[in-house]
């Protein structure tokens, strides 16, 4: 291999990261809670690869402007297009057309895994990021979606977000879609127009009710100068669309609206839209949901049904609901911001129907890993197990027979459960004790010629180490007392080490309670 | 979205699978135990992306003979070329390259994820598979490369291969390189040809020595029909290779080497190869792994230095290993064979100096999780938890209130820490028993309006029912007896739930002792 010229850079591509110790332990816990929670509600587990035909997942993401729509495709040996997989629900509805006749019906799974996107990264934003996700497929009725929303206000829970810091928010496509039917946009020749307004008012969160009107009309022009176009509606159109789904009576275009109470927002919807079926099912289907949630004792804190909650993907054609969080953390400037959408899912009775022609009844939910990780270390709840770094045996004397001694030392702690390695690099004993303070190790243990003759070993303890050497001014004085350094017999050691991992006080960092 | 015409058929790319519930809780189980033991010895938790650009990868992969050589590979935004990575050394080559100055040295990580191989698939060949690596970066002494081979062996043991049931093999590139340079195969200009030599002798396993002494000469033939060319040696050459790389002494070109021992073949090497220093430096590294295997109390029976191991990566540069399962397994014929590799790796001192240009020591390991939960599978060893269905409430009343009451019960038992869901398909009574006997259920709740007038619901034991039912001949008789059926008041449910529980026997199917 060519190691002159041509050096390729070591770098990863952009919106890609590494992961490292603590936050991938956090990251372990917290999936494992997760799971916990998802199999107590009946889901099993599955996985699907993160290839597929790119005719089977489709095509329903939200960037359309881009080229691949967002999607990483190359062609296989055959020619036939492949794709990595932009979310867990396409490949699920693959999944379950495939498997249609062998499935229990209706069929819960839940799948943790990595999706990919071919989009433009920014800040927290990344090409490949993990979801977790459980959905029930071949289950007609708003149960199975008031079940998930349940489900999800227990997952938060569970994961450590207090009652009161989340808000699982639901609203009903088919309230969407027949306001926009009542101003004239239904029928098939109007589905883009449809999913353009539908986008723009998923955006209220960050563009506020001005930014989203503009959207609705002739368009946006954005801080950084791009414009965006809008779906072109006319000033009545846009009013109703104020009026149901940004919430509340119009206001002034640059404040927000008034917020109103889940109940008088959808009289407010039956008494305006009663002529209209969609609509009507739709307000219907979101009462039996608050109705079931509050008999199983999810109150409006908890489960909330909510106007402002649309969703960007083309497939959901009923209930939607995302999992917010309500606290509030700081930005970079230290001003108050809400942390936001750390899930979110909905019903798409028509995915499986691509394969199948039938429709096949399903509704899910996806947790956005590392967001609510990230919330997580927010709140000081992430639970990463204390970082014990490995007990580090030094190597004073690169003999092979000595190196076989050092070794015998470290197999033996291990063998009695404690993490050890012997130094394995080229360095002498200053950079050797610099990498023990590296790994936070708990101890080193040091066995030159005059401790092997005495047949020792002196065992340095760097946490009580560290202690001492806090409360001692001056450097003499501290290499004179030799603070937490002591020698024992080479049959004691393991005993010994136990006893300084024993002493060695819990870190009370980045530990949950 | 089209519901009529040109529906996509639901299927998936050929090599790519779908797992489910038990295979997915061994495989996690498994893991945890792999864990264990790379952490036990010091290594942390390293993440990097399935994404890499294709020129920080390299391409190491043995599969010369396809046009993208293995790797699926597709272009950025930019034009840049992007792969997905065939293993995680190459990814942590870079990570290392990348992040040199802040890694404490040696850095030892560990690293489990999917890696993507875009060739041939075949019985137990995926085109994505899950890999467990360890590595040491950064140390140079073959302390390194024998505390691999103990980890090993310890992790083997740790998933639950008996000792005896596996060895770890150990070569040396250093040996196979020198016997090369006798034979007049040195130099830059010769290095196409000695991997192809090294990838001949690395088939000896699954072609024997007629078949590789084939592909060291002209060539071989394939039970299919294909041509595979050859090393093109001559007669001398090939012996000398025999002699020494596929073991023991000379025989008939159809017959299997003859044994030798550890030493003997170290002992014939060194006599052989004394003036080739790099064939003896081999010898060296290799009898120090031995001598500090032996030290740690790991003798020939779990770590052994072989002859036969070569691995077909082209990045390898001093100590290679294979983790070989020795117990027998039957074919599909009912022929006993061996299960063979399930994990391998080796010393690759040139792979961060790519990015670099100085020499950075590297030893790492690598485990096929798929191949070793197989392996698991066939000894009785696969750790799956047993897996419990879910209580599964029936609904005999669709209005509303009614269902609300089913929730409320689910929801009782899931606070109660019990596995359970209302049925939320559309069937009647007998597809709802149905759907709880295909859920595995240990017990189904039945209300319906006489229960629910006298407080009361029926719960039925599936677990108990089904024993009493295979005592009972008649089906009439079944159904006089209602075995295993019983009425609770409402608020004794889920006392009555979890005596159901605890009544029902440990399934002994696919558990570990």
């Amino acid at each position: 291999m060519s190691t002159q010229s041509n050096k390729p850079k070591a770098r990863l591509p952009r919106g890609l990261v590494d992961r490292h110790g603590a936050e991938l332990t956090a990251t372990r816990a917290m999936l494992d809670k997760i799971r916990a929670v998802y199999e107590l509600y009946g889901f099993d587990a599955l996985e699907t690869p993160a290839i597929e035909y790119t005719d089977a997942l489709g095509k329903f993401l939200p960037d359309q402007d881009r080229p691949n729509e967002g999607v990483f495709s190359f062609q296989d040996d055959d020619e036939q297009w492949l794709s990595l997989r932009y979310d867990l629900t396409a490949p699920l509805a693959r999944h379950v057309a495939e498997h249609f006749d062998a499935l229990p019906k209706p069929f819960r799974s839940y799948r943790a895994g990595f999706v990919f996107r071919n989009e433009k990264p920014g800040p927290g934003r990344f090409r490949q990021f993990m979801q977790f996700d459980a959905d029930t497929v071949g289950a007609p009725s708003v149960s199975a979606d008031a079940e998930i929303c349940m489900m999800a206000a227990d997952t938060l829970e569970a994961v450590g977000i207090a009652r009161g810091d989340y808000v699982i928010k639901v609203n009903n496509r088919k309230v969407l879609d027949g306001v926009l039917e009542a101003i004239g946009l239904g029928g098939d020749e109007n589905a883009g127009r449809r999913l353009t307004v539908l986008r723009a008012i998923d955006k209220l969160d960050k563009l506020g009710v001005l930014g989203v009107t503009q959207l609705l009309g002739e368009g946006r022009l954005d801080d950084s100068g791009d414009f965006t176009k809008g779906a072109r509606l006319d000033a009545p159109q846009i009013l109703t669309i104020r009026k149901t789904m940004l919430r509340g009576t119009p206001k002034p275009m640059n404040e927000d609206p008034v917020t109103i109470s889940e109940t008088s927002w959808l009289d407010q919807l039956e008494r305006d839209f009663a002529d209209n079926e969609t609509a009507s099912a739709g307000v219907r289907e979101l009462r039996q949901i608050a109705q079931l949630c509050r008999a199983a004792g999810y109150g409006e804190d908890r489960i909330l049904i909510d106007p402002s909650v649309v969703r960007g993907l083309e497939y959901y054609t009923g209930p939607v609901y995302e999992a917010e969080l309500t606290f509030e953390v700081k930005d970079e400037h230290g001003r108050p911001v809400r942390f936001g959408s750390v899930a979110g899912g909905g019903r798409y009775d028509g995915l499986v129907a691509r394969f199948r022609g039938e429709a096949v009844p399903a509704t899910g939910f996806s947790i956005g890993v590392s967001r609510l990780l990230h919330a997580l270390a927010h709140l000081g709840k992430m639970d990463a197990e204390p970082e014990i770094g490995p007990v580090v045996v030094l190597v004073m004397d690169k003999q092979p027979e000595r190196i076989a001694d050092y070794m015998k030392m470290v197999s033996d702690l291990r063998a009695n459960g404690i993490r050890a390695e012997m130094y394995l690099g080229g360095g002498g004993m200053k950079a050797q004790m610099k990498y023990a303070d590296k790994r936070n190790a708990p101890a080193v243990i040091i066995q030159g010629s005059n401790e092997k003759d005495a047949g020792e070993v002196q065992v340095k303890d760097l946490v009580e180490g560290a202690k001492i050497a806090a409360g001692i001014a001056d450097n003499a004085e501290y290499r004179a007392a030799r603070p937490a350094q002591f020698a024992v017999k080479e049959a004691e050691l393991v005993e010994a080490i136990r006893g300084v991992l024993e002493r060695r006080a819990a870190p009370s960092l980045g530990l949950a309670d």
